[in-house]
This record gives C-alpha cells, structure tokens and sequence, in this order.
C-alpha cells in the first residue's frame, strides 16, 4: 500500500486515513478549513480540482452521499489519492482522475456539477519567483501549471446553474479573485477570513459564489482563527481536525 | 447654546462633548469606529464628507494637529456642528460647511486633501423603500441626496496623489463599494470587519483606499466585535468610548 518515504496520517474529526508524503505532498489545514466551509447538499454531484493528494475529497465524503470525483494533474499524487480512496473504502463514492485541468471536459460534462472546491496553487509565477526546488511541491503551490483564471473558467463551466464553487486562497489576492469570479459568471456570496490568532490579519480567505446567481446578498461569515492566544488550535480547529 | 430637544453628549475616550438630538441626528457606534481606523497623519488637510452633527470630526481632532474640514447638506446638522466646535474651542482646527456634495468645488480645491473620511447614507433609495418619517433622518440614511457614487467621486476628486479615503458601511455593499473605489482611482489597501459580536456574521464594514495605490498588498486586519458574549462592549469598543 505504501511506497518509500509515504506515510499514513489521519484526520480524526472525519475517521479519514491519507497517504502522504513530505517530499512529495501532504495537506494543509487549508484542506481541512475548505472541506469545512461550503454548503454540502447530501447528493448529487461534487469535484475537487488541484486535489492534490485527495484530502479536501476524502474529508468532503464524510459529510454527504454525494459522487466526489478528484482532478488531479500530477500521477505521483493522484496515484496516493487513488490508494487513500481504497484505503478508506471509499471506490463507490470517491474517483480520482490524473489529469489536466485544461483536458477537463474531455471527461466531464460541462453544468454538470452541483458543486466544485479547490485549494489551488496560491503563488503567481514569473521566472524570477522564489520555488520549491522540489518540483511536486513547487507546481502544488505556484501557478506552473493551473492560474487563478484556469481554475475558475473550468469551475464555472463544469457548475450547474446555482451551483456552488468553494475556494481557499489568500486574502492579498482578494480583489483578483472577486473579479475572475464575476468575470466568469459566479456570484461571491459567503466570505470568510481565518486569522492566525486574535489581534493578526487574515492569511487565509474562504469564498463561496454561486453560478448565476443575483449580486446580492453577500455575507462576511464570523472570523475563524488557526491558534488560540496560547497557542493551541482554537476550539473552532480543534474540532474540524479533531472532532467533538 | 442648546435649542429645543437638544442634549449634550460625551465622548468620554477623546474628551469630546457634542450636541445632539434624538429628533434630528445622534452619532453612532459607526462614527466612533471611523474615526479610529484610518491612517492618521498628524498634520495636513482632513475632509469629513456627510458629516451629520460633526462626530467623526471632533473625535479626530484629538489624533492629528490636521486642519479639518467637515461638509453637511442639511442646515439644521450642520448648525449643531458647529455649536459643538464653539463648545470644545476646537475653531482653529475644525470648520463646518453646510453645503451640498455636488457644490464641493466652489469651495474646496481639487487634489488638496490628505485624508477624506466618510460615514455616509447606507440604504439605497427607491420610491419604494421603506424610509423614516423624520426627513432629518431619512436623508442621513438613505441615498436621497448622496449615492455612493456621489460621495467616492467627490472624495476621489478632493484627495492628492497617495491620499486615503476612509470609509464606513453595510458589507452587504462591499462589491459596489470596491467596484465604485477602483473606478475613481482609489486602490483598496485595508478592510476590518466589525461583527456584533463573536460567531455573528458582520454587520459594519470600514475600508481604506489610496488614491493611485497600486492594486496590491490589501490586507484584511484583525475583527472588531462591538459586544462581547455577555453583551457588554467588547474591551476594543470600550476603549474606543470611555478610553484607557
């Protein structure tokens, strides 16, 4: 099941197992925040892009019936996110795909989707960008192979009319992103900011839009923080990673 | 110095006692967390826009050695302010002008300001909508005599190169409210949310923008809670009222 330098964590809240490996990739809390922030309907149909090892899927899987396929461009991680799947037991309910973004409607059909998450890479990418010399780590958090506008153009097409399209990103690219949304038909409607601590600016922005929906009816959801002021994972963490 | 109906009010944080009248106009929590948020730079020209019975502007007095200019449409506000100027010796420093937004530049150069600050009308305006019966208060509160797109092109016009326009309002208009900001040269730079208080959705948007700002580095700083959980004044809020 495991291959050199892999590694089973687990993410207790949901009784999820994952293979990870730190020289290749393993999830972030922004997994767990983005797995925790949409509106789950409890069927039909949902996809992960840039899913990366399968967490977002695989914890997402726990909170609805719904098909949960997973796009994910590098084999060596959606090859991982294959074999969480069937460690989990999960093959009737979670697919994960290798493949490219831009081949996306190869497969899927377009407004087809009920609803599409994504933890895409964060960093804009020039020649001169600073790089995880590792190159699994590198195309997972700069845009080498998928922009902002990769993601959201196929997003928006593969969404139902008033389907939903949840992200993860950061806040210094909160303007960039609100637009691409709305250039592409997708109505911001729920906002969330994490903070690392009480008295920190956010360094972390969930957004939530709507396919179609009315420019309206915008809602700032209350903060979340990462860390208490000791320095222990707030109760709101705790028990996303840990449960009740 | 009082007329009918009228009262005198503290602002026990800044020293500031100001006239006011349940019947006509009385500041709001709003005012008071306007007045604390922007960059404050201690000398120059500061214009209050909408300024109702002057609150944003007597409580910065006490920041800034800035000259301060604030502009009313309605007489009967602005008349208040200026009583209240007379009543903290604030003359030096502080000038209310009744006058009408659209009028601005008959008395106020272009490219002069180095703070414009702003707590306008937050309801949109519509033969429909549901206003006060009191005139006095239906125009601070509705869009009768002031847009939004009135008072950021107006402050758009009066600020210098790299001057700040701070802004109080509903979040439920923040997309018109950066839309509008960009579409007159004023970069958003940084956005606080206020929530009534903690796991409540916010109700109180501040935002700072810098005329030709360049469109990065937008932070989001740490939430402000007006009430704590045992619906007292949140320490942040009670600073701001009652000081240290």
């Amino acid at each position: 099941m495991l291959r050199k330098c892999e590694r089973i964590d687990q993410l207790y809240a949901e009784d999820i197992q994952i293979i990870q490996s730190s020289e290749v990739f393993s999830f972030s809390i922004d997994a767990v925040l983005l797995a925790n922030f949409p509106h789950i309907q409890k069927r039909g149909q949902i996809i992960d892009l840039c899913a990366g090892n399968g967490a977002v899927g695989l914890f997402l899987s726990r909170k609805t019936s719904a098909k949960i396929d997973q796009i994910e461009l590098q084999p060596r991680l959606a090859d991982m996110g294959k074999r969480s799947i069937q460690l989990n037991h999960l093959e009737n309910q979670l697919t994960m795909h290798e493949l490219d973004l831009k081949d996306t409607f190869d497969h899927f059909k377009a407004d087809s989707a009920d609803l599409v998450v994504c933890n895409p890479p964060y960093f804009k990418e020039s020649p001169t960008s600073k790089k995880n010399p590792n190159l699994h780590l590198a195309i997972a958090r700069h845009e080498i192979h998928a922009t902002l506008e990769d993601v959201v153009n196929v997003a928006a097409k593969l969404l139902k009319m008033n389907g939903r399209f949840a992200l993860v990103h950061r806040p210094d690219r909160f303007l960039e992103i609100i637009d691409c949304l709305r250039a592409h038909r997708i109505a911001p409607k729920r906002i969330q900011f994490v903070y690392p601590k009480p008295g920190k600016e956010a360094n972390v922005l969930l957004i939530e839009g709507i396919k179609d929906g009315k420019n309206e009816g915008l809602r700032f959801l209350p903060p979340l923080y990462t860390y208490d002021q000791s320095g222990n994972y707030s109760s709101a963490l705790q028990e996303m990673l840990y449960g009740n």
